[in-house]
């Protein structure tokens, strides 16, 4: 059979654009490539910003740093690899407004201006695909978007930051301090000098926006995300996490409440050692999915790396090459707008509650006293140390986290306490 | 948008098939599905043997036991949900023939001819799918037939029986024999009257067989996958496993062997407890694929029921009608013929090896001895009991399978050596 020819741009050429060029000019996989795109895919140029740096794999006489010269030449398909949205943007538009689809790993983009470039595609006859840019190698956007198409989801919850989940294994490994931890992961490159992304939350909140536009069908448009991040998760909270055998995660949340309500969220979370998102290690990422007919899916992977971020660029463009043979694209999401977004403070969870205290007779009872003006019951309780350096932990029963909150401020206030050191939510099922 | 109508029959109406209607009925879900299929859905008729039975959620008017009659009616897709290989082939084989794209969760059907069918299904201009035959509702099918369509797969493994996984599981949680937890199983409905289908590794031996296929590109007409059950895993030997850190799993694997070769095979392994498939406890499912540049991935879910396998099921129907709608089909693979099946003797592992012997001077020497011979080297050793009763417990390191078969051998016919009650092999990587 003749195949057709679909013609690709790529902008972007570090380590995923750099491994994309290799897999795509790869001798071996010619035939399973063509195979899957039904078509045969040809390379018409690599847009960078330094055309000195060395990119291993790339052939020279395909590189040009003049990307607008390079969008405007006859193409397919443009791959978007810069990040950022300032270029990245005007890159994107530029294509989707000639009718050209859109592969992107750019989850920043994507979160804040996604609704708007989807209609933009969908208006101009365009795929935009972005499996990349949610848990790197692991194919979750297609799964939501195509497999689970039919399932009306409860919740999506994963850890989709590599960086965090490094720090947070090897502080409970080692028993080491974040600080410690940290210093460690930016001298092995896996946290940036500025880790505030990383740790705050930020990336995690990125791609918990995508996650649940997809799920439930929550808009792309820079949506509130409420986030806690891990800088606050001490030696001492690992260490009483394992004792009881819990592990400590940064979970991304978007769950369903009630018909319309949706939550999105970023925090810490301390999950049953038996969980199977427990046994997600080191950089790697993970994302639970649980719907009332499905039942609890999970997928792991690797959550970056140029190699594996490139192969879920790659099923994307295979996928927007089939497209393009069969002349057709891909229904973007509509938002759904009876949705609404859920303050977190109305949110319930167990809690785990740390307390540095002064020991001595009446504290607890004053601080029992605290938790049930506010609601919040309390499970079990432990105390360390005596004297000045006294520590209580607690776990309550499920609390509205607004009510925890009110807890903790009120719990400040008290003479015996000396800090309230931490708290951060449990999550009791097993699977 | 105008939206044409996709015609659906549904042949086998058990659980799966009563709660697919009940999802492809459900007005809350209309839109969703509509919106998934870019077609109107329309049930024409499910085709059952027995019209007593009560299906609640299946408008009477649907059924009709004349499967023959209902074939000939006007339709696009067939469900196909009776399951077996005599019935089941016809009626897709009727469907096929007439261009009318199917879907199957028809494991046995699928392993056995599925090669034939697909090459039918793309005569004929229409789609064959069938991600509900491996591991119900996870979404593995189309993940390697789309998402790593690009990349060249070393391994895919899996706990694609959900009996054996629930048995193992509860041996492990419990200390109980294989024959209380079978019996406790077979009690609770997890487990047939003749169990020989789970605990021999058949049903886990036709998913392997799909899942090479998919990975690989072997064929699929009953190509012979090499298979251990459970049967002889004793209380023992997980309490063995669990002291070492190990938890025992059953297994299906299809592994890359050089560059044509492959290895097919169902057994029990003792992997890591840190291992991602470690944390897959009860009647759940999990593959997990291994590539260059993917790096490891693994997907968790349920591996059977109604309503899960239904969502898989679901997902294919929308697929197949977004096809038929856009005047197309999906190439099905076709199969590589320069693979060839490696003989699972000639694999390497490393091993579990448990005798019984009779504790006296010089045993050991005999017992090492023979191991030295047929080159399996120690790893490490553990006695327990004394004189008549004494157990050795081994682990080897990496050796051929088949070297590790002729060492039993040889060792069964020492006089010191009561009965060789075990091997199993191990695998150590973390992940």
């Amino acid at each position: 059979m003749e195949r057709r020819t679909v013609r690709v741009v790529i902008v972007g050429s570090g380590f995923v654009g750099t491994e994309l060029v290799t897999m795509l000019l790869d001798a071996n996989r010619q035939i399973a490539i063509e195979d899957a795109a039904l078509a045969h895919i040809e390379i018409v140029g690599v847009g960078v910003r330094d055309l000195t740096k060395a990119r291993p794999g790339v052939p020279a006489e395909l590189l040009t740093d003049n990307i607008d010269e390079l969008l405007s030449r006859d193409f397919d398909i443009l791959v978007e690899l810069v990040g950022g949205t300032d270029d990245a943007k005007r890159y994107v538009e530029t294509a989707l407004a000639r009718g050209k689809s859109v592969v992107s790993a750019n989850k920043a983009l994507i979160a804040q201006e996604g609704t708007r470039l989807f209609a933009l595609a969908d208006a101009n006859g365009a795929d935009f695909f972005y499996e990349a840019a949610v848990a790197g190698a692991i194919p979750i956007v297609r799964a939501l978007k195509t497999s689970l198409a039919g399932e009306k989801l409860d919740r999506v919850m994963g850890i989709v930051n590599g960086t965090t989940n490094f720090i947070l294994s090897k502080m409970t490994v080692e028993g080491s301090s974040y600080d410690e931890v940290l210093a460690e992961a930016q001298a092995l490159g896996f946290a940036e000098a500025n880790p505030s992304a990383d740790v705050d939350g930020f990336d995690a909140a990125s791609k918990v926006a995508i996650l649940s536009s997809l799920a439930f069908g929550t808009s792309l448009d820079a949506v509130e995300v409420a986030r806690e991040g891990i800088t606050n998760v001490r030696a001492l909270d690992v260490e009483f996490a394992t004792r009881q055998g819990f592990v400590i995660k940064l979970l991304g949340v978007a769950e369903r409440v009630g018909e319309h309500g949706v939550s999105l969220r970023v925090h810490p979370v301390m999950i049953r050692s038996s969980h199977p998102l427990a046994s997600v290690h080191g950089a790697m990422n993970a994302v639970f999915v649980d719907g009332p007919r499905s039942g609890p899916l999970m997928w792991l992977g690797k959550g970056a790396g140029g190699a594996p971020t490139a192969t879920a660029v790659l099923g994307d463009l295979l996928d927007a090459a089939r497209n393009i043979v069969a002349e057709r694209h891909d229904v973007p999401f509509t938002p759904d707008d009876r949705l609404f977004l859920v303050d977190s403070d109305n949110i319930s969870s167990e809690f785990y509650i740390s307390l540095d205290v002064v020991d001595r007779p009446g504290v607890m009872s004053q601080v029992t006293g605290v938790f049930g003006r506010h609601g919040v019951s309390i499970r079990s309780m432990e105390q360390a140390g005596v004297g000045e350096d006294a520590r209580l932990s607690f776990i309550t029963h499920e609390a509205r986290s607004g009510d925890v909150k009110a807890t903790l401020l009120e719990l400040a206030e008290l003479d015996a306490v000396d800090v309230v050191a931490n708290s951060i939510r449990v999550l009791e099922d097993a699977n």
